[in-house]
């Protein structure tokens, strides 16, 4: 059971954190640990081999019992609290709580909770809860098996779907940038996606100097570069891929940054290695921008971890502390962004190899040359 | 000005609390108060006359300059931490925070920057950080003029939508759950949506007694009830409207129940004033529903408000406290689900009205009679 084997994981952390037991309230978390898909749930898991619990609401009742089928499911609105009072009940005095999500509110209600166990048990010493800040999130750096299969086909998917709208002439002048983001995300749907792994930038002309640039009515005109970032998302699953396109003959500028992006993209991808450094994967792409004289305008990070979310750990950036692990999933997408002129990012998604020296296994596979169309 | 205005109210509301600022970190809230709609950023709003300050990174400068231009920018990474610091500098010594938003992580590192500022400046007394948990949602309660108008464009959107999926015989046995939705989702992007407001059910047959059922590949056939729940999202404001068909001939069982949730739909409807006791507004439906005879099958809340978010206050449920505000805008929405059968929801959105006795304002116009196809 790959969840089962997850949790297994997990109960190594919680017990080399010392803690007796982890409450598990992002809904995301939860999916890995469980697969339970509902919109409400939270998840306990011990450090020893006591089965985990689910507790969900009513409305889930059915869809837990069928993607959770070897956990104890609790249907109780309460969720988390109760949880926490069923640990305290099961002898839990250091339980983990993920920090990073539980609100300020949310914690003085799990807080109330522990002091109402305490006094229900007559016990001196309640159930302490302990910050356990992106203890599941490191678990899901690194892919196993099953991820890496969803992860290629979501980006299978997308470079159908790419493939397919330039073949039938998509990208032409003429065209707004919310057309083509349209047929570009149902053409997505034809091809197997649950949805757009997020809403897709189209950005044509003076628009593609725009790193992050929501489709307008803009019309695509010859001449015009055109970015386009998008992903499938497919079984929770995030692709991500970035390319860039001229409409006709290329102008000198737009060949030359095209090539650094370009030469940088591949100088990231090279520097991608399990022990890698991640500010030095950043470095490889950026230095390339740089010693073009670009350096200025490629404003942010080099890639980001991707899977559940279309942004996990680890970040690869210039203040990014740690290495790259062996199965992370991550992309590579420098860029050279001028304004009221245009911009070019080129971007992959890849898998770090087991080995140092081993090349990435490229998972967006569309093709990186500059298309003229 | 409509951000002014707003955040002018919750000046008000900020020196009611005793408070000299309030930082503002829900994403929703902060467009709200400025229009800002970027995915990085946070407010500082005073009790006073002093300008509110938004901060963003570099990704958005040229952006909030655009959307907020009578706002102070500060552009700077470390966002709310930030404002923070600058609120000690003005002279604030009790600052108000979402703390339904911010994470216990998140406010460790406000508490920080509070106490570094006092190191700073060398006062004795840094800033205090003070719950105001749903200060901004409680005034988002009451929809101003342009939100309604917003709000009433959506719901068009979505009435013009289904109305051309039933003309062109979208609803027909044969076609899946998906293709339903499908093609609802893309006529409401012709019509002018942004994107459907949530994931749009299409439950046809047994799945239509499933509360939230995702559309899967289950054929609509003949004899069917399908139940549709969906929307249209118009510059950031939501629609929300369930209709529920039958394909053929009703059966007497489909009448009846039919009859019944249109009866205490009506009842909902009916009960809605401002004023009015939000769990009185439930009961007068859901007593219909009881008396029916299928009170155990209407598991969920009679309705929420919706604005922003596609859920906001109020809850209109039989646990709810409060009563309803003139000017709230809010769903009433029964069901009677038959488990393995079939079940039916109707729903629609309306504005509460300014004086008891008058009728709520209704947005969704598609008619609610049973259509037989």
């Amino acid at each position: 059971m790959t969840h089962s084997s997850r949790r297994a994981r997990l109960s190594v952390a919680i017990g080399a954190a010392e803690l007796d037991a982890m409450l598990v309230t992002d809904l995301i978390n939860v999916r890995y640990l469980s697969g339970f898909t509902g919109s409400a749930g939270a998840l306990l898991v011990y450090a020893d081999e006591r089965p985990a619990v689910l507790a969900t609401d009513g409305r889930y009742r059915t869809q837990a019992a069928r993607q959770a089928p070897d956990l104890q499911i609790a249907i109780e609105r309460t969720g988390a609290r109760h949880l926490i009072t069923q640990a305290a009940a099961a002898g839990a005095r250091r339980v983990g709580f993920e920090a990073h999500v539980v609100t300020v509110d949310g914690f003085d209600a799990l807080s109330a909770a522990t002091q109402a166990e305490g006094a229900v048990a007559g016990a001196d010493c309640p159930v302490e809860l302990v910050r356990a800040s992106n203890t599941v999130e490191t678990l899901r750096e690194v892919k196993d098996a099953g991820e890496v299969a969803l992860l290629r086909r979501a980006c299978e998917v997308a470079d159908a779907a790419l493939s397919d709208l330039v073949q039938r002439g998509g990208l032409r002048p003429g065209r707004t940038e919310r057309e083509v983001r349209r047929e570009l995300e149902a053409l997505m749907l034809d091809h197997g996606a649950d949805a757009a792994s997020f809403e897709t930038i189209v950005a044509a002309g003076p628009n593609s100097a725009i790193p992050h640039h929501r489709p307008t009515d803009a019309v695509l005109a010859a001449g015009d570069f055109v970015k386009i970032d998008f992903g499938a998302l497919v079984a929770g699953y995030h692709s991500d891929m970035t390319r860039t396109f001229v409409l006709g003959p290329p102008a000198d500028w737009q060949r030359e940054i095209y090539q650094v992006v370009q030469a940088a993209q591949r100088a990231g991808r090279e520097a991608l290695g399990p022990g890698a450094e991640l500010r030095a994967v950043d470095a490889a792409a950026r230095t390339v921008i740089a010693d073009a004289g670009y350096g200025e305008t490629f404003g942010h990070g080099l890639g980001h971890g991707v899977g559940l979310r279309i942004h996990e750990a680890p970040g690869i950036n210039a203040a990014a502390d740690g290495t790259l692990l062996a199965g992370a999933v991550v992309t590579v997408e420098p860029g050279v962004y001028l304004a009221d002129r245009g911009g070019v990012r080129i971007e992959d998604t890849l898998v770090v190899a087991d080995t140092a020296g081993q090349a990435p296994d490229l998972l967006t596979r569309f093709p990186k040359e500059l298309t003229i169309l």
